[in-house]
């Protein structure tokens, strides 16, 4: 089975980029720049597109989902104008076997929202904090070539309690300088799909341009990447069921 | 702390019982009433109120919702009538604490799609096999009481593929006749609420008059109902933080 | 079922309290002391024994298991001098049923990596920093009445990476003033029984007098002792089954 | 990274092949050679030895160790005469990385309940029932080609309850013609090292020639040799760690 490239969507809302002036001198072509480079940086033999709010249908549409692996998802300002059929195209997608990785502030985006079930509310503090990144997973994929702690000296601090169904795997957690911790790097396996929600990133600090940040979301998009292809056919596997159908299928 | 009686609400959509013969014969009164009844007999010191589709905003009004601790859910043939603000209503009550026990075919109901975030689908057959239901973790709260195996003697078929989160904790599984293996007893925490789903329970046979059945439906009951509620304002536990806030709360 | 007091044994190594002058300041009595204290005041019904590591057989004889539904440990220095038999008799009760809360060192105890199966090491630190506990389940029963947040104001670290098992439940994470997390408050199912492990509690620090670890401790020692009774008797569950053997038992 | 090729040893006890006609019938050169075939048809890039209870050190001496990523284990008859030094140094292979696939009657091995820290109990009769093994996380890598449900003709039936820790991750749930269930897919992580147990594979019938149970196998090494490899060394990760290590680390 010859399989394609890794194909990869780095979605970006780019709203902060484009509208504040701090924002726009860290980041003046959109964080979906070096999140996208550290991707290709990392990875081998990956396809990486970005797609931002701005263009139609948020520059999700079908035929772009078709052709994505997996996608990342950085959102804040513009959560609740993304199209709710956006997020519904994006949902099934997952459930068919897309990966989802969710940075930062797309906790509250429409489809990690949707996704968790829950409100995914958490504390939040702008002080330019040193945050500390805790492995609790060291043989995880995730982890792979990740030091044990590494340090992103300026952050917004995101504590608990993070309002997320308990993750199916935790890898990451983080503390911040003013005490509190946070599950920051967390699995999920939903439908055929994984997700994988990473914490850092906010959008006043250049914390997408440093390598041990760039090879967590490559080591994400990586394992959201690898779940199986489900070989039978989705009829097969679901709904109305004759009686004894797995004996005609039986190995002779 | 003298805390009152569980107060339970038996959510049944009681169509089938008055629009197919066959059913109304199993259930004159609905399933509710067995469903109460059971927990009734089985839990000491609780307020059960029943609740059906007919009734304005389905008899799940704010004021019922206010009072109620845990609420059980069946419903199949009008799932997608049941109003999306009452869906809602009870989605942020089961996060703010409220236990919620689906049984049956509530598996494709909206508030459990919600609450999941996948599409609950699973593989279904009519034919009345026999059930065994086998608990995998016997000194769970929910299976206290109960055999180790126990016969339901006709059912519907359910499954696998259940499309669902990976449970959280998992109680049964049920084995058909026909040779299908279903994860019928399974435990998840969202928010500050607890879920348990019960897959027994098909309208055609008289399923929650089996003790055994109405046994395992109490403990449920009692166990979602046991979550600690937090003692916390939830404005102290999320959103933004004062730098080093929980130091004006330490203990002296 | 009229079921007796919960039968609570706190067990001690009590040697550093002996041996070190510095111990025996803050705990002239030795730490079991105002554990059992703290268990006895926030629990009721509950009949509480201390034994401790200079008893014959470490104070816990046959007799004494067969009389406890739950056992707390702390132990560091003489986790090596703890006799075999007994840590195997432990070993089984807690199989069988038995709840085991396991303190602060004694995440080295021949016990605690016997059930874990892992190494138990962590990383750690004497410096008497200030130690943040945060509730990261804060409907569980063991975080009830706990605030989301409290200070210990100095305690030696622990850090990560602690090879255990990745927890069933994970309630407590825990902050350093010098920037490590720690999983802190874990929750574990192992054969018929559950086991907490809870990481405060240094012997140099009046950490067992404080409310608020003590609150944790009795809600972990109740929790640890509310796993359901198995009702069927040991051969039902396993060994050799004649074939349909559930049918002989169904309800008629 | 140039990774050497996966470095796989199939451990057999291989007695019922010596000492039993009817085995010997079935796995004349031993069940090691169909279970070693299987993994070098279906992983490309492997390197497979066999080693059995007979030779010195049961075959697995140090240096073999050293030279094992993944190693594969089948007992039954010898369980108690594996040496326990042997056992000792697998175990700690397995806390530092190397995978471990145990197979069927593995479960009552002296490494697994090591690894398990419970008793591994389950139920069981030789009937030569038909199993059907169901997959209920399709998307998972070990379930990668293989269908949602497919039959053993004739298989000991093993049944729950089956005395493990709560699975990491469920891949597999077996139905018996019988009525049983059986978890019988697990994913367990310890320390660095995954385990997978797969219960197919009695000794009278010619399971490990079937191409099913071989791709399982095949995938559960892969995916047990696909941990990562922790990069920071043992002594930065635990034990003693000075003030605000890690900053001395931080990129620049």
């Amino acid at each position: 089975m010859a399989r394609h490239s890794l194909r990869v969507t780095v979605w970006n809302e780019n709203l902060h980029e484009q509208h504040q002036e701090s924002v726009k001198k860290i980041y003046p072509n959109g964080m979906h720049v070096p999140i996208a480079d550290g991707i290709k940086r990392e990875l081998r033999d990956v396809a990486v597109r970005t797609a931002t709010f701005d263009e139609p249908e948020h520059g999700l549409t079908a035929g772009v989902l078709a052709e994505t692996d997996v996608m990342t998802w950085w959102g804040h300002a513009a959560h609740e104008r993304v199209e709710d059929a956006v997020v519904e195209r994006v949902h099934q997608r997952v459930l068919d076997g897309m990966g989802l990785v969710v940075l930062h502030s797309g906790h509250k985006s429409k489809i990690f929202m949707r996704l968790m079930g829950t409100s995914c509310r958490l504390r939040w503090r702008e002080m330019g904090e040193r945050e500390v990144v805790w492995t609790v997973s060291p043989s995880h994929p995730i982890a792979a070539g990740v030091p044990q702690a590494f340090v992103i000296p300026h952050q917004e601090m995101y504590g608990e309690f993070f309002d997320i169904p308990p993750p199916d795997e935790l890898v990451f957690i983080s503390s911040f300088e003013g005490g509190e911790v946070f599950r920051g790097g967390c699995c999920f396996r939903r439908g055929a799909g994984r997700i994988f929600y990473f914490s850092p990133g906010h959008e006043e600090y250049p914390v997408y341009f440093q390598p041990e940040v760039q090879r967590v979301i490559a080591n994400a998009v990586a394992w959201c990447g690898a779940a199986a292809q489900p070989n039978d056919d989705v009829s097969s596997r679901q709904d109305n069921a004759p009686h004894h159908w797995f004996l005609a299928r039986q190995v002779k």
